[in-house]
């Protein structure tokens, strides 16, 4: 350990602190001459240092003792380091090819070192933005989803190591607080930090605080992500924690991490997905009607979906004589009722996925933070059709989620609400 | 503490042990000579010794490191001990009229010294074979259900209080393993401590192990069981953990608490009341027919649910501004909304409650551990036909559970199964 006490560092520490770590220095072949550190951070919450020299390169995050884009009026425990690096490695042992490796973290300093992911990667979300086509996205995401949800949850582990982890993630109490707050509740009351396309949307955020219906339904869900401890979920799987080039996807920042609902993370994908789907009539322009691109979108929720069910399934089926207590095979096995039993499973998913997908929508357009696919679109109309499109989908969707029967019935409610 | 590591206590023994412990001691009005120690623990897992002189007395619980009704080759942590002496002092801190006094605790000796429930105290479920009527039982237990159940969940506790006591309660992980075998496992497969009334039931058992459709629910509920961190639920609430009088009800024995489905404790007692209903006819004589108390048991089963759904009710109205995280008094602050979030919960309230009530009862028909209920009656085939109404009422119960919109419901179909 380099600092006997926890200090934010700025480049300068920074250097020294990765000398006096061998780890790291050995990372960079012990040669400190050309060694180049860029801070990059431009999450809401940490600070990241790119670390690069001709032996090596790795990347620094840094969690400070508050929330970075709002400041130090809005305090958040440090500790998410931990339990964001606890993730990363779990996650990383389950799903190696999409999560990337961690070389060293300290617990004082709050500060994680892992592998840099070196260019062409680029945040998922800004290549929506931009219009790139990713053909293994899809794949990729329902592979790591697959396993990470399979593997941490009753279908495969005991009770003993399900209860013993949940206790340990009980600590991570804050952020799942901080989730409660902006997701499941400021969109639906007056809130200091709720932001949205004003005037234009004032009498849509108006009406979501009236929504009897819609109050019902997120009360439903908010009681299952305090209260469903079903597996280990990254708890912030929007399109800006994934990074992606042509061939490699790769899902960084889980420090909202803990044993929650698996469709709180699926639903956050396919969710920012279809936020993305939305945005990109205001990225239309003469040279790409952005025709093209939607279908792609589609057709990305559309495999994501399907892919994990069938990886799900395909799990499930491989590890049904395993040690996991959910349904012990002395009596669960036997085909008819092993159908029974998975299709109730994973229609209950699907549903809880689309509930939770609409309300990180919602959460997006109405409440504290944000995302680029719309703030890019700088005609604030232009920007307000659309924002208030997706708004009218998820409303629709969390509403009436249980109506679906598959996930090309929500592609084509998506298209139909496009104009 | 008087002994500086466990060891299992006999009269002679406790009695060196009451002397060394001022707490108890002084119960005792610090006077050796005149006080008698009895053994009494009647119960499945752990000894139970009564202390009592002219000065005072008080109970003495110590947990073995085993299943006493089963012996040292069903090992069983003594650290329950622990988790029961938390809950009754929270429990009793919250229903302090139901749930006996803490006098002492050694978690290293795995001992609990409480308040005696002096006679005529007897065990609920030794009343009801006896067919005695208790005025006041409804009242109580609801009112014990109410504010145990009501100030353990997100409805008046913040989430960090919540998470904090999830975290602790983990740790009794062992008990909650034994309930998910007993209860959710066992009795739908060949298990070598499943007993049944034979060879009456013996078509009946094999029934239960090829019926899908039960499976599929009792995989809901056990998952439920598992997940659903909702309160700090007494996890064993029949009628043998319930002492009473004409005047009182006092709740013991929460060894097995922990935090999960509301749905459990309520369910385990309206469960073990219809299986005192279905009993009933085995107890009948040529002096007592038994019909006017099978009436007061549906009685108490319509208004032990009546009044806690009440009580349940006027508790949220009264705590609605208060700290709960689930209903945020900003968003749900309105008497049509209310109304409906409140008609939401108590609605999936009401048929978790049925479907582990059904669990419960299915359990002590083809399980490990039976009730003195079914097996006070000596005549084997009355005894079976008495247990296999039960059963098919329980079969009925938890597949058809959705389908009943009220208490009254139910005890129409238990009358109509009862000849």
């Amino acid at each position: 350990m380099a600092f006997s006490e926890f200090r934010p560092l700025d480049e300068k520490s920074l250097r020294e602190y990765i000398k006096a770590v061998p780890s790291l220095s050995s990372k960079l072949g012990n040669n400190f001459d050309d060694f180049t550190i860029k801070e990059v951070g431009d999450g809401n919450l940490n600070f990241v240092y790119i670390v690069v020299n001709s032996a090596g390169s790795f990347v620094i995050k840094q969690a400070l003792p508050y929330i970075r884009c709002i400041g130090e009026s809005w305090p958040m425990t440090k500790e998410r380091a931990y339990f964001e690096t606890l993730t990363l490695k779990e996650h990383g042992r389950l799903s190696p090819e999409h999560v990337p490796e961690v070389y060293h973290f300290d617990r004082t300093m709050s500060l994680v070192a892992m592998r840099y992911l070196e260019p062409p990667h680029i945040i998922l979300r800004k290549g929506l933005i931009a219009g790139l086509e990713y053909p293994l996205l899809a794949e990729h995401m329902a592979d790591y989803m697959a396993k990470t949800l399979f593997f941490t949850s009753l279908l495969f582990r005991s009770t003993t190591e399900h209860k013993r982890d949940v206790a340990e993630f009980c600590g991570n109490v804050e952020l799942c607080r901080l989730t409660e707050q902006v997701v499941f509740s400021d969109p639906y009351k007056v809130s200091q930090y709720n932001r949205w396309t004003t005037p234009d949307l004032d009498r849509d955020v108006e009406a979501v605080r009236e929504d009897n219906l819609l109050k019902l339904e997120i009360s439903e869900l908010k009681s299952k992500f305090c209260e469903r401890t079903q597996a280990l979920i990254h708890g912030d799987l929007h399109t800006g924690s994934v990074m992606v080039t042509r061939e490699s996807t790769q899902v960084i920042d889980p420090e909202f991490a803990f044993y929650g609902p698996m469709g709180f993370d699926i639903g956050a994908f396919l969710g920012n997905l279809i936020l993305a789907f939305f945005a990109q009539d205001g990225h239309a322009d003469e040279v790409n009607d952005r025709k093209t691109y939607k279908e792609w979108i589609l057709k990305t929720i559309e495999d994501t979906w399907n892919l994990f069910h069938h990886k799900f399934i395909v799990l499930w089926d491989e590890h049904r004589n395993g040690s996991g207590e959910a349904y012990l095979p002395e009596i669960y096995n036997n085909p008819e009722v092993q159908l029974l039993v998975q299709k109730k499973y994973i229609t209950d998913l699907f549903h809880d996925t689309l509930g939770f997908g609409a309300a990180k929508m919602i959460r997006r357009i109405v409440g504290v933070a944000h995302i680029e696919d719309f703030e890019s679109i700088t005609d604030a109309s232009k920007r307000a059709t659309c924002e208030r499109r997706a708004l009218d989908f998820a409303k629709k969707l969390l509403k009436e989620r249980r109506k679906f029967e598959g996930i090309a019935e929500v592609t084509v409610a998506i298209r139909q609400l496009q104009y």
